[in-house]
């Protein structure tokens, strides 16, 4: 009994249902859940009990996309995992997927076992890992099929940065006809990189510097052709395909297409598209650099595009590619040059309160709220059913939202490693008061109640929207 | 405890999760769901508990277009509100939505109460009524403001049958501004009938009367412009529009384009599109008669996009059109002339087992023929969560579905009240074992155990897909 | 020797061809052509030698769609045949397709043969006729192959003006199968009349009777509807289609991507889309009626795309729909009620004008300007290769035409018989000087030479865009 | 005197007209055309007349896309400027314009001057040059500069053939930027060489060595990815775009759509596309070498596609791609493996009889065989007017074509260098009767009466379908 935590009188919300229930868990997992005052639910008891009256019980949100510790450019990403993982916890996330790094030359192995090394013990919450591959040759063609078998189901590649992560045409449809055979998921970062290096070196030849012309070289029309062709190379291969962080409406109007034809094209976007602009880009005094990611931040009208697409389910994920540098001392790398600015932006957690923002002001119902930020992606990735929602045998990620409480997004109280917010002094209705994983409580009440390396590494089975 | 009925060792399956959980009903209601084999699970007891083990557990069927004893050309629809939902209950169906209907110079209340009188005290499972409006004028237009918060949320139309049911634009338009207004969903079917009443006459005049002119005649051009045209006047209206058994791949085209713009636009299908085609209609000795309904059956090569669309959710719902008439006595008052043919298809008891097929044959996921068949008919007008799905809180609409028993379908065993099966001999993987109508037992492992007058009238929410 | 003329110097320009060329005439017809300055061209003598250095010699204008007289709401259109086609040589145009009506229980032959008389004796340039079809049956299906014997080789039909000349689906079908059969070509105006009044009656209930609701009432998404739905009939007749006065951005789509197809479909526009707007409309004081037509004028942001579609050849020809009512005693029917304003602009005398002002901004090439003007219309209404062209054996309906002249159009200078210009005050470069018909000069260096009666009834071909 | 010619009374057919005229010619250019049996036709003499009674008059062909004695893997393209233009003017071609190739390394100027040389003295007819920029760099941008002023406007990359002529999406970026700078046209090799490479290598590797497997690895879809990409990046360089042989449904539709939206795209293919196909590719015996050309033949079902292309202008020439190779010697360099085969097929003397049997057999109209046959390539590449239609002041390269002549297409009776015709046995209506190339009979009445030498060089100005 001493293991049992109820939670009683919230509304339970899940992808698919709006559920008056209380919630009982055991030994880490959802045991059941029983109308609110029924005689069963009346009968419970529990060493832990929460009230939820009034609140939303939700589960963890799942953030598939973030760059923890990650080199760039000679510098690293600012969240460490037991920094990046806490915060998340903060924003109400339970579960992230990490980016292992292959680098040319090396095994896949090498890169993934550093990447286990790094995160080892030091992770708040649960955390898996998808496996960039910078080299695409036989040998590590040969080593997808191994990872795939030990829970590493997905590869990310590169149309863009030549000479770092970039892979070519056919280096592309190889590992893509090899994940049609092992089961992977390729996902893509689809920018055309060749082109967007032509017109990077022709701005700065031309002394056009500013943080604002890195928006400008990438260009709408070079995302949507790399998503163009990577659908088409997918075609070829009869592969899957999920598209990363997808800024530009010519891009989502290209899974569209896809889709409707019934391909199995998958299509993410994050919260800085959708809130952010190049407006943010143009901030005066270098400020821009704070808003550098690839994809870039796209013109305001974008925005809505992408708010449909999550709307007819053209986009199906929300993450955030987390990827912070601080201001200071990383990003002013860049001054004088925006090409040497560190791509990325702080984000893990921010997700799940934006979002929430989004269906405050109608942008989406509560259900698909929960889908794109939880269940969705926990499918996508082969977490499904232990993670991305609230049923019997679910892992208890739960998190306990409070939908009234008011807030204000801010470095100054964030718990992200970095020294600035990417939505500084933004309004947000609506913030996470509880979180379990696997039953125990990491944040109560708005205290950090948890530790490193309470975090378990997950292996993951294959995309669950297939097949 | 006496009205406790607990399902043991099934597996839960919901549009949205699969789940290995036992089932706790109490008083007509779900009250709990509990991990097979937890304490908590073991710890229930219960009147009468339902072994599941092996079985699927399922949400009971949402039919959300039939006509019951429906008058047609001088006839009746063969199946009364008695034998057809029993019919519906033996397929696993424990909710319709039929039509009640207006006639030209009366009210709505006229048609309603009408319909209220035949249904009542008569069905075996619950219903509701949608309301067929073949007289938009102020008058009835005022109605439907009325009826919509009585519980009758939608109202179909009619751009074919031009002097019986016909609606023009205008018309058309009116009523959707007033739903626009009230809440109430249009139902549309959508074919040109003055065009194809033309056609009609011409093929008749050539001496073209054999069944199979009649999908001749019903041109999958003249279903794709109405759709076209319907989508069109709703956005005029700023209303959502359901457009009933869609056909023609070139009609899911226009609801796929209309969709990706983010427009509030239905689809439905039926069993006939997806399993049978002009082939049948073709069939020599009148046979073909018995395959008449509208819109008509269409090429084979159609039905690709018919899956497709129920896949990519371009098409949301899979109903029946039940409207059977007997060969005998009915649909041969045609013969010599298509046109006078009853337009009908029996199927309301074969719904559920042909979509499982469907996942057996690899067209569908379990999850999305559940959703199909069950929650999104139930959203879509407003029967949710109380139907179609299995949830704390919902009714006890439960079926015991054996996904490995093998079944032939044909007129000698099915219960519906008419002479054919449009199925005869076809083989189908998967049974109804056990129906559970707000908790009670109306099919006992294969025998009727309900009564007519079991079934109550379902007043209905407006559409949960909207806002 | 007598009757020869000889145009010098100029720049012939045709669809196809720009040539530094001698023009010889003789008795009417163009009969050579020769370079500027060759042995052949230098031998050349002539009665009358018109000297256009510096000019361009065009084809005379072939305006495909003129309303003289045009009976309209108790009104006649201003212009008669006599001053109307005085107006249209002093713009450029040598030929006009005009509008013979057929009233609702007339034969055809009947609005025929009273058209017949009233242009008959009046004319000053060549013109023929399109006869409206304001009511089809058995007998105007059977009148139609005798019109097209004829020389009357196009039927416009009305989607819009329930009431008055609407057509209704099932007679367009008819309509459109005799076309298919008979080698004529159906014109459409693509509007749906019956949603369109719908929103009248209640524009007016609500007391928007304002000029600008009548915009605002015929909405885009009507007229795109009705193309739509035109296109669809025609491809069940296997009828090639010519829609009329397209103006909205949204009705070109439906054309390009019928066209796209390989569809017999084909698309007019009118110099009023082009450069006029709601903006007109919106005028104060009732000025705004001056600018009812239907289709209705359109946001500026739809000439982009008129511009566009001429440019891409999904519009084909540039008619005027000439239909002018005096500001003072017929536009003023409507006031207090929008839907009362005669509808129709004046413009016979500025297409060519305005058109080449196009050229001069960069819309069109001066080749495309004289295709969309001249020999376009001459193709699709069977009047090639006499009119819209110069090459031997041609009428010599020639234009001599001064690009470098500027005017300011404006009704205190004009010649059409209406106390306003749609485009008072608009500067244009470029005029017309000179303008032969059939040889004979009609306007001789900014004088009008011609007469009452020297134009010519023109029996056409069926359209030469066909087979 | 002694210059002048006379046709007299053939139907002069050009893109725009079909004229009854009569055509003098005068020290190699049409002076003059006047109507048959008018006073001044009649007054005409000429040292040389032609009759042309029921024959054709039409424009010397102009074919945009040849490869004299071009070097591929290792052999030579088997017609030499002097074989080929012979064969060109036997067939009724009178200009070509041929590929000038840049070596990598090596200096624009350098591969020009070697194929002005290579040509010089030795042709039939009149040609002119493309370059072929296989090294786009900071020197060879500048020299297309040069180029362009020179005469040489239009500028080949290749998608296909890395290690060869492939350039990366960089490099055509540059060279489109520059091109939008100077004039220039970028014409495009469009399929994606880095992944057939790919596909290449597999099926060697598995042994499918046959010919036809060439087809099969050249995927349609790689194909129509490279022409969507190329499109994109014109857009971004602000450039036009001429892709060459098109030869796959999808890759129109591409073209189809950039030119809806108004792009300045164009689109070529070649009589193999539209007479040929994969059942060619699989002749047994190693005879599908014969037919092995990129793009490859495609399935029968892409031949409507391309037709309707043509029809709807999406697509605007038909060249040859002429580069034959001898089936004994040549094509069997690559038996045992595909991917050895030079790729190439003879053409140029079929070409005006081909696209007149698609005129016989209603794929075309006259006009429009003459327009994608002759007119539109010289506007595309800047030979317009004096190439391609038959106006005063054009040269007089002008063919005498018997429509009704009847003839079998047969490497026995062909004029070009090779030992098989892609056509053999092929009967068709129509055949050239006598060629006159600037006024001088090249072929008379079907002998050869011209000479090596007579053909000039033609610098070209720039695409005249722009602006």
């Amino acid at each position: 009994m001493s293991t049992r935590t109820l939670i009683r009188g919230g509304l339970v919300i899940t992808a698919a249902e709006e559920t008056h229930a209380d919630v009982l868990i055991e030994d880490g997992r959802i045991v059941a859940l029983a109308a609110h005052g029924s005689t069963v639910a009346e009968g419970w008891t529990a060493g832990r009990t929460i009230d939820a009256t009034g609140k939303y019980v939700i589960p963890g949100g799942v953030d598939a996309h973030t760059h923890m510790e990650m080199p760039f450019g000679g510098t690293l990403a600012a969240d460490t995992f037991e920094t990046g993982t806490r915060a998340a916890a903060w924003g109400g996330t339970t579960t992230i997927v990490d980016f292992a790094i292959q680098s040319p030359g090396q095994a896949l192995r090498e890169g993934l076992d550093a990447w286990y090394a790094k995160a080892d013990g030091r992770c708040a919450i649960d955390y898996g890992f998808h496996m960039i591959v910078a080299d695409v040759n036989e040998h590590s063609l040969k080593e997808m099929d191994l990872l795939v078998q030990e829970g590493v189901t997905s590869f990310k590649l590169f149309m863009a940065y030549p000479g770092v992560f970039y892979s070519d045409d056919g280096q592309i449809l190889r590992a893509m006809q090899r994940a049609s055979h092992n089961g992977g998921l390729i996902m893509m970062h689809a920018e055309n990189g060749i082109a967007i290096d032509v017109l990077v070196e022709q701005a700065l030849a031309e002394g056009r510097t500013d943080p604002r012309y890195h928006g400008e070289v990438r260009k709408v029309l070079l995302e949507a052709e790399a998503t163009h062709r990577a659908i088409q190379l997918a075609r070829v291969a009869d592969a899957p395909l999920y598209v990363v962080h997808v800024s530009a409406e010519e891009a989502v109007a290209e899974l569209a297409q896809a889709r409707d034809k019934g391909l199995p094209v998958f299509g993410e976007t994050c919260p800085q598209y959708l809130f952010l602009s190049t407006d943010n880009l143009a901030e005066p005094d270098f400020e821009g650099a704070k808003y550098v990611c690839s994809t870039p931040l796209r013109p305001r009208e974008h925005q809505a595009a992408l708010w449909r697409g999550l709307r007819t389910n053209d986009l199906q994920v929300v993450s955030t590619d987390h990827c912070p540098f601080c201001f200071t001392g990383q990003k002013d790398m860049g001054r004088g040059d925006f090409s040497k600015i560190p791509n990325g932006l702080p984000g893990v957690e921010n997700r799940m309160d934006l979002l929430h923002q989004a269906v405050v002001e109608g942008h989406l119902t509560r259900r698909r709220w929960i889908e794109i930020a939880c269940a969705a992606p926990a499918r996508m990735f082969g977490l499904y059913p232990r993670k991305g929602t609230i049923a019997p045998g679910a892992d208890a990620d739960v998190v306990i939202y409070d939908p009234h409480r008011e807030q204000t997004l801010s470095a100054a109280t964030h718990h992200m490693n970095v020294d600035y917010s990417a939505y500084e002094g933004k309004r947000i209705t609506g913030q996470v008061e509880t979180v379990l994983s696997r039953g125990e409580p990491v944040i109560d009440r708005r205290e950090f109640t948890g530790r490193a390396g309470h975090g378990q590494y997950t292996p993951r089975a294959t995309c669950q929207y297939l097949g």
